[in-house]
């Protein structure tokens, strides 16, 4: 067997060892009592020593060399080469005593937050934190050093390969140049008109659930390889051939619960439009955190918060919960839809404000990793960027530094991919809709069979074939840049409506 | 690190590989949509030869040796050591690429069965099942040739740690020889006297799992360590910390879920009483299936079809359900679920027609691995027996040899493991309520405390520290017999009821 061929059954298997822990965290967030935890930490750091373990064996590198050396690939095998490479060399820095050592400390300090933000006690948290801090700089280093780039690139490289902090300082400061003042017309021109009229509850558990696997099935969701579940924080896990999408539901209001779906649903559509002769091997994957939140928000925000879809939106909801005819007016829906509002949890804003609570989280983690932020000092600082940054300032940490997972579970350098994904997703969709100019009617009807079309051509099929840069690039004929998301703003909330 | 110590971290992470296949196989039963089938084999497939990989590591028999020779152990730790060198050496002689084709092999085959069974298809399963059946054969023939033992007794050995199938054929024979005359008198009986009522259904779903639940956690089931969920066969899976069983609800019927559920408590209480202190060693495993089995029919037909069950039971299920009150009469709710009758379907079968059908099944296997029995010239012998024995006869293949997925994935050896545990069920119930003369009038309280108490200190807390006859002899004073069977059946099915 080829050196090459060799590598694809190997990292088949480190492929399909990651598919399984895929089911376990998905399990662990939606189905398991509170009792599994210890037991699902061990199964899941066990996997993750092992697939450590598998990737850097010796024989890897060796075979990796020798299948360059041997040239005679096609595009996809040598990219999917280069992926290999590319994933060795990222954990070969890391000893698998680190690797176990990361994982146990972000289960151990996710569990101590989960008690910790209900009693919003940030300092009960902060040992455990700081030892997930610790582990992340010493992981970060250690990569840092052999890819000779900064730290918090090394960070960042894990979700946005080939990402860096220079870049994403230029397109996050024209945000922070554009956004303030955009919200504050935006508001201004809210205040100017009378609120939307909210559709009467409750809105029974089983009729959201109904409705969210019907506009799932609309979309394009295959419910033959995924399912829909409730979970405390919604998300979308699983495997390509399996995708598992969240949502928590809210008698007193509909959209939220929805919303999340469609949310997910965009995510689960990139999976399930990854090419399936390539599954489990890397190449086959994702392409970056960024490009996964671009589809997420591509259907929810561009898609599915437009005036075209209320259109089709309106009569099943209507049919779905009752009430007065009024409030299932699409016009009402829509500004129901796209209401903009200065709000705490970033979880809960609207995509005009979003940007600005992942600006901070990203100055603030920078400022952590650099030791320029003592831990202690993070709700101070926290408050502080609030009120600079989206003008609204929270009076506990509960809503402040308490009120996300990722720092606690040891996801540091990720939170850019949020903002990278709104700006890919405004881009995409201003350039799909150009060239193919049945896609907006399309949305009035339910028909998005030319949007994903689109999307399957563009960018679900090419998974991590081409760098990110790349997809864009062929995509929308330009690098990414902050003008689309921007005109997209201005052209939605810039009028009255 | 001394080389038990090593020993056990290494069989600590072969018990976390376990647990994670576990969780795995649940969800492949219980949530899995179909098109997620082909991953989840891989992701099985993976993890069983990565457990074999480890567990064959060559260091395995040299720390074994070492920890043997330096002695110095205490009980529970020498139990663990033989544990230990019991599994090693039962995949020592398995090469790797014989039980990824076994497993492959048995999932395939799973698939064609479900095909082939509703389609009333057996012929169309027949390759696959021979495929199976022969690696089966290998791998027996291995462990056998090693442990210097029949074939057959190798494969009973993964159920039955030291059973004979010498052994069981004494107690067979004893059960063949009693049962058909007891059944003939029992029906007699029972056709002298008007039928138990029905109660009027329908029982709607959700009010069926409110039930079952509340009957659960009075048993002592802890929801803080499992869940009830749906699937199509019932099955108590998961782990000991997070025990999951599932059951199949029929609105136009309510026993059969909920006599289901209590069996599977039974099973879970056994995974939830395990020494929390030696999770996920060798040790601190259930013992055998049969035990396993003991337990789940312990609660289920020992303790839940008693009238004194009834008593309690009665009003929660009229309370649920309505109706008339005569229905839901202690005494009317006691015959319905104590009814004997001829059946096709092993899993519908009452207790005591049960053995018969694993007494079939036990003879045909042994026929087919020994090749008295070809797989084409099943379908007949099936009938044959099921005259023979039961004294009904299937007229096609999906109520006779296609009913039970065992021998397509794989389990042979497997059946006996059934009726050994009613067998000892009847015997544990016996001594314990002989050594207790609490626990019956518990039960018609719900009070299950006193029993569970004794399977606790009998049973469950003991796990794999002894051998499986040792459990038997010290709990109820002598080994495993057919007597206390055979009493319990003529005490609740010899007189009119």
């Amino acid at each position: 067997m080829s050196a090459y061929r060799t590598l694809e059954t190997r990292f088949g298997r480190l492929g399909t060892l990651r598919e399984a822990l895929a089911v376990l965290n998905w399990d662990f967030s939606s189905m398991m009592p509170t009792g599994g935890a210890a037991a699902r930490q061990a199964q899941l750091a066990t996997l993750e020593t092992l697939y450590h373990e598998q990737l850097t064996d010796p024989a890897i590198p060796d075979l990796i060399g020798e299948a360059e050396a041997a040239g005679g690939l096609d595009e996809w095998q040598s990219a999917n080469l280069a992926e290999m490479r590319r994933e060795w060399r990222a954990a070969s820095v890391l000893p698998a005593a680190l690797v176990e050592a990361r994982v146990a400390a972000g289960l151990d300090c996710e569990m101590a937050w989960r008690r910790a933000r209900p009693d919003d006690d940030f300092a009960a948290v902060v040992p455990a934190l700081q030892r997930v801090l610790d582990l992340t700089r010493e992981a970060a280093a250690a990569k840092a050093s052999l890819l000779g780039i900064s730290s918090y690139d090394a960070l960042l490289d894990t979700y946005e390969p080939g990402g860096r902090a220079a870049a994403i300082d230029v397109l996050f400061e024209e945000v922070a140049r554009f956004l303030p003042g955009l919200i504050d017309r935006i508001l201004e021109r809210q205040a100017a008109v009378p609120p939307p009229v909210d559709p009467p509850g409750p809105f029974p558990i089983a009729a959201q659930r109904a409705v969210a696997m019907r506009l799932m099935a609309q979309i394009g969701f295959d419910f033959d390889h995924g399912r829909l579940d409730t979970s405390l924080h919604p998300f979308c896990g699983g495997t390509p051939d399996d995708v598992r999408i969240t949502t928590r539901y809210e008698e007193e209001d509909f959209g939220r619960a929805l919303m999340g779906v469609l949310h997910e649903t965009g995510h689960a559509l990139y999976e399930q439009g990854l090419p399936a002769a390539w599954r489990r091997q890397p190449v086959g994957r994702a392409r970056s955190f960024a490009v996964h939140e671009s589809q997420s928000l591509l259907i929810e925000m561009q898609a599915c918060r437009s005036r075209e879809f209320a259109e089709f939106a309106a009569p099943i909801l209507q049919e779905a919960f009752g009430g007065p005819a009024a409030a299932w007016d699409p016009d009402n829906l829509y500004r129901r839809n796209t209401i903009v509002a200065r709000s705490l949890i970033r979880v809960d804003a609207d995509e005009a404000t979003y940007p600005l609570h992942v600006i901070l989280r990203y100055r603030l983690e920078r400022a952590m990793l650099s030791g320029d932020l003592r831990l202690s000092d993070l709700p101070g600082a926290w408050r502080e960027a609030m009120r600079d940054l989206v003008g609204i300032e929270p009076t506990d940490d509960r809503d402040g530094c308490l009120q996300d997972i990722h720092w606690y579970c040891g996801l540091w350098g990720y939170f850019p991919s949020y903002t990278l994904g709104a700006l890919t997703a405004a881009q995409f969709f201003e350039a799909a809709t150009r060239q193919d100019a049945g896609i907006r009617p399309g949305l009035t009807r339910g028909d998005f069979a030319p949007l994903l079309a689109w999307l399957r051509r563009h960018v679900h099929g090419r998974a991590a074939s081409v760098p990110v840069a790349e997809i864009v690039v062929d995509a929308t004929g330009r690098a990414l840049d902050t003008s689309a998301f921007q005109r997209h703003l201005e052209r939605r909330y810039g009028g009255l409506h």
